[in-house]
């Protein structure tokens, strides 16, 4: 059995550049030691906030390698894996794990979507697990592949050994709680969506990865313990400060505005890869606006 | 203020049809007695499990008159409104006031979807309501209209004091939980959707209308209880039991499946009415075997 | 065999009502009588355009009975069905027939999208056919229904004897191709989109029922009669003389954008009811633009 | 002015992969040498159906310049290009420029959807344009990418000195002719869609990238000649013909599909690479028997 620490919160680090667009690793390692005073079990290198396909093989393995020496030890490393044939998903598993990543999440291939049927899904996931050296989770991100795993199928690919667990995003809280529900016991189910955050908690996920915690990472983390405490009116009420934040930084202005919300907080931010779009002054005067309504950050105005 | 009382668990009862396609009012009858032994709070009459657009208007009167007459009284009885303009609507509102319903669930407008903007339905709920004779509930199921009526357009109507809630069948957990979250202190959100009953309670849902409820009146109450006294292991255990046979009678088998497990339970049920396809021995086969595996129906094997 | 007439330009005659909502049946015979002078093969009545669903059972009987009695001789009128159960379309073409109508254009079922297979259309098209005293004509329009019938359910419909064709509003060239070439010889394919009217005509459809044909008839005729007469040079500088004005009309304004344009073309409009909204002042002008740059509308600047 | 020729039809070439999953560079330089036989206008390496998001930076390289040497001079070669970045994409660009492609065929970049707005797309394609070595050609494939260009924006982009055509495989026939009636004087639309490929031709498309012309190059070409000799009984028999075997490889069974039916029809095709299946026995009876049923391969039986 494994022994991967996933119960928690896990921000997907962003990835900063510089105003001429190259990787800013110093601000990346800044980042980190900040993130590393909060409680959080681990780091998300590579994500899709992390603009994974944005970045070079040569960018990717300076991020993962920054994350891996800025974390406190002890901190759960995870590598996003953003690739669209099985063989290239391996070899990309195979650079995380030489690293130092202690596993990979692993993207639904998403450019055929007519060919990933179940089935598909299902053998190439067995494909990747068999050859990986790190343990795999599953990562379903309909918004940005057009692709869904179905419950079913993770579920069965639950009984993989090297199999270990989920990310699931979609938002779609039914299909969660139906993972969870017939998934093998001890499979972990981290929700990858703030909007649902609360209440996949309580259905049964192990942890989660939420964009809003690299703004924000002490509220989420609350809230979290909150509901290992089974006090659900202090978690509601984390809940309905965190949330508004959460829906502007992923749904509404995306990458380009959880960076423009970091630099609000205080972190590194820098601009988005075109063909994002940088927020501009009007997304930095409502994510402004939001912040101070969250009560949580003082020193925004 | 109104006092609608709506803090509970709701059966949207179905009509039963005899083998000829009539109505067969009397297993109506017997089937809200049996009902009344529940802790249930009220019914809703006409609503999508009801039929309610396979019906004359002649015999939507009978159907709310009966279920009204064999309800216990101080039973919350709703009525669905399902019409295309917004003095239909009223008319339909003015005869279900006339029959002693409590409250009408107004169904969103569906044949123009390309119209049906946030505008429109605000304009049209407004002037729903400004002319009925009874608390009107918003209705939203997506499913079966292809309309939505999103969060904000819900706040901005919850200040309306004839608008005193809404249904929301949607699924989407995120939306419902910015409903609860944006719309004025004391406007009645009741989720829909039996997948999502659970977590809804958690987010402030006041109550449920649920399919499954039908089937299994007392498992439901049961969990809405569990939720009110902060007991979430049984909570999570009797959402566990009911969930696969709540999926079973309305995303997979729909009004025709649910009418089967009635009958499998000892409710009348009888055939839909055509376009709607009787699930067949296959179809039964299954909803037995589910129903079995909840562990709620000792009779059935 | 029928000896229906379909071959050529259809409107689908919006139902005038008065400044209070009420019918305005003279504004309607108005209209007929000058669509009478243009090339017409007939009228809808009741079609998705005539705000059939805002209708009641009574308004309909006078719809169809104006339009026929307004209508030159000879013209084929088709009475549009818009009904959820097979017993209640089958009572609104007994209806239409003792009107006198000629045909009946029955819409999918579409409240319950989850169940309306193709199979439970089959057997709805199959039970409405088998018992009703007109022609039936399948009528497949998703932007308002959710529902599609596949090319492969209309080739086998259109072996019964009574169902001699479709009117297929989708704006899906290749599925109106595949019908095209699936189905039996003689089944008529009338397309009801402006935006496909020229392409489908080369395809092999026989007609064609086009909002905008309500306001601009004769150009209509020029192009159907252009495609047949092999000019396709003259057929496509029509195409894109009427494009931009049936994208208003249709996909963009909807009916309450008809009903302005006919104004705008001397028509008889008037408001739509509630819940759709008027163009306002705004909508107005742009309808002005338009049609003033289709070069078809010498008076209006 | 540029004088790329792209009047007629181009197969967009598969990419054969060995047992091993190894490229086949022999087995490509074998099918372009019999394309060669065929009234082609020229030949896209790394399209979709190329497998372009399969192969890496180096396979790629060896993909252009075999299709290139092995190419009849005067063909026109047009060189995919499937990056995330405005960056990455100039680069691929100057990478196939450099192996004498004469034009890039640029997809939309497609994983933050969400932030894919027609702005966004606008600023992308101008950025890549303003440096870009190569003509460029817009790439609108929704089925892969989950994004559309509109055609109010590709008309826009048509004003662009570098930008000189678009491939349009959306199969949308209003979107289509939208834009050949918006774009400038000159603007060269190709048809990326069997299904739709002789009324996009009608509708005044240029020329048209087939899948199908992977597998028929004669009859396509025919078609072609057909339309342009204003021979429509001809052009409907071809299309008739040809749309059944086109479905099938494309919507139905896709890449694994369109390399078993070149197979069976004498050109190597070899198996995709996974996570695409192949279509096994079942999948090449099928196209077996709808190429039998096409008249076209007169071997086949």
């Amino acid at each position: 059995m494994h022994d991967l620490n996933l119960n928690g919160i896990f921000p997907p680090v962003p990835t900063p550049f510089d105003s001429r667009g190259n990787l800013d690793l110093e601000g990346l390692a800044g980042n980190v030691a900040r993130y590393n005073q909060a409680g959080l079990v681990g780091y998300i290198a590579l994500g899709s906030n992390g603009e994974a396909v944005h970045l070079t093989t040569e960018e990717s393995t300076q991020v993962i390698r920054t994350i891996k020496n800025a974390a406190t030890p002890g901190r759960t490393i995870v590598a996003g894996v953003n690739e669209f044939t099985s063989r290239a998903a391996i070899q990309a598993i195979q650079r995380a794990s030489d690293l130092g990543a202690d596993a990979a999440l692993v993207v639904t291939p998403y450019y055929y979507k007519g060919a990933m049927t179940q089935d598909a899904l299902l053998r190439h996931y067995t494909a990747v697990a068999d050859s990986s050296p790190l343990p795999v989770l599953l990562y379903n991100v309909p918004q940005n592949t057009g692709v869904v795993i179905e419950p079913a199928t993770i579920a069965s690919l639950s009984s993989h050994e090297n199999i270990v667990g989920i990310k699931d995003s979609a938002g779609n809280m039914a299909a969660l709680a139906d993972t969870v529900r017939r998934a093998i016991e001890g499979f972990l189910v981290m929700v990858g969506n703030g909007a649902i955050f609360y209440p996949s908690l309580v259905m049964g996920a192990a942890g989660a990865v939420l964009a809003v915690a690299c703004v924000a990472p002490n509220a989420c983390v609350e809230l979290y313990e909150a509901v290992t405490a089974n006090e659900h009116t202090k978690a509601r009420e984390l809940h309905n400060r965190i949330a508004p934040l959460s829906q502007l930084v992923t749904a509404n202005l995306g990458v380009a505005g959880l960076k423009a919300a970091m630099e609000i907080a205080g972190f590194t931010g820098g601009p988005p890869r075109s063909p994002l779009l940088d927020v501009g002054e009007p997304g930095r005067q409502m994510i402004r606006a939001v912040m101070r309504d969250t009560g949580l950050f003082p020193t925004v105005e």
